[in-house]
């Protein structure tokens, strides 16, 4: 566990690092916005293709975004384990998310050398006070390989 | 609950169904294999850009299709429902699905006037019998608004 | 994972193993009906004790059936595995059961060397057709550790 | 929400109110440490039957105790949904506790009218820095009946 004030990677590495290695995610058009020791803030700018019947963005383009969030958080605070691989998911919807941007908050509850449990909570930047109105949180687990 | 023998929507009316009103599965490439009261089964021809880094298929791709699956097996049996939203997604990943296709059957638990439960197993047609192989496995529950 | 039909240990030699090893368990009145390879069925004889405020069956109560039965699962499929630990429970309840008997039928989805995952469909016995009303639905992993 | 910071129970008339209408939890040694609005932190005195083969402390104690926590800060924070009902519960075992008390923090990440969201991280006082230590955490969702 890194108990270092700074994070293995910026938020511009991780960026670059995605984008090159995990090509399904450049379509959630992520930027990061804040990353600390077992912390990372992201958003995504939402558009047309994140809705879903009602007008409200879809439950798949939040859990993508919970998923990739916490896994940024690992690598980030560790500088590697882009093989960690998420074994548990559970994500509880309380509200329907307008189409605005979405802003997630990642952090790690337990980062051992083999386990990452992490959670994420969701916020819709609607123009409001977001921090009051959480629209998803999630919680999820990952396995992290040994390193060779 | 519905104890007819027959689904209220076919698997073609229900392909152009979400073709027209959910462009964001457009992208998955899914289609109906089976469709029953409380039952559906489907499968999604992966490619490139379904994979994570590892080369397995991404935790993301199998979210989205246990969604996509459960709420279309509840619009199958009722012949409506396209307003019912997620309310909790738990998901296990028990197997790294190599580039192959994936099946999932999804079936409902309890299909309510005002919710839905159901869960959906995932297999990995990599030309073993699937059936022994499960990939992963979710449980979802909706909420299903009262029709006007 | 066992392809045998016949499990390592019977549901007589499961109970008095639980009575002797696990002793908060035995206050459960829990009595095994079923067991076969990854499967087993379950009743507790339920009381006063296990009802919480509004007169139905208390959660905690469905939780520690859904844990011990998965658990004894794992023990009589492999005729050992006691010291397997839960790792996450995620458990749906879909309906209140009222003050009868409840019925646990658990199977194992996977059951590697390290990792089980089971899942358990809770019935209450109220006089009508259980299997059509589940009261509860859970999805369990467990870590096994490896034997010395 | 309530906005005061004041709870509308105080810790000694939540667990006067559990004694008399909870009679289950009572077995549970549990004391409650803080109430303020929408966050809850108890302890339960821990004894031999708490333990499961291996010697730690057992997941249904674990679960009852993150159901029970999370139920009566509903109850603390508005003064009344003793009718809430659990309808998810997920529960992450991080690590195995010893035979030490637990401690258990809950929070309410949304209080709505009819639908309750908290989280509840529980630590083992082992003599170690405790706050550095979860041993398991969960999510859980309740229904909250309409008064009449």
């Amino acid at each position: 566990m890194s108990k270092t004030s700074e994070p293995k990677m910026s938020g511009p590495q991780l960026e670059a690092f995605m984008a090159e290695s995990f090509s399904q995610m450049n379509d959630m058009n992520l930027t990061i916005e804040e990353v600390r020791p077992r912390y990372l803030r992201a958003r995504i700018v939402t558009s047309e293709k994140n809705l879903r019947p009602g007008g409200t963005i879809s439950g798949p383009t939040m859990m993508a975004m919970a998923d990739c969030v916490t896994w940024l958080a690992i690598i980030g605070t560790l500088g590697h384990g882009e093989q960690a691989v998420t074994t548990n998911l559970n994500m509880n919807f309380m509200k329907r998310p307008g189409p605005f941007d979405l802003i997630a908050e990642g952090r790690l509850l337990k980062l051992g050398r083999r386990l990452a449990v992490g959670d994420v909570m969701i916020y819709s930047d609607d123009g409001s006070d977001a921090a009051d109105h959480p629209v998803a949180h999630a919680t999820l687990t990952y396995a992290i390989p040994e390193e060779k």
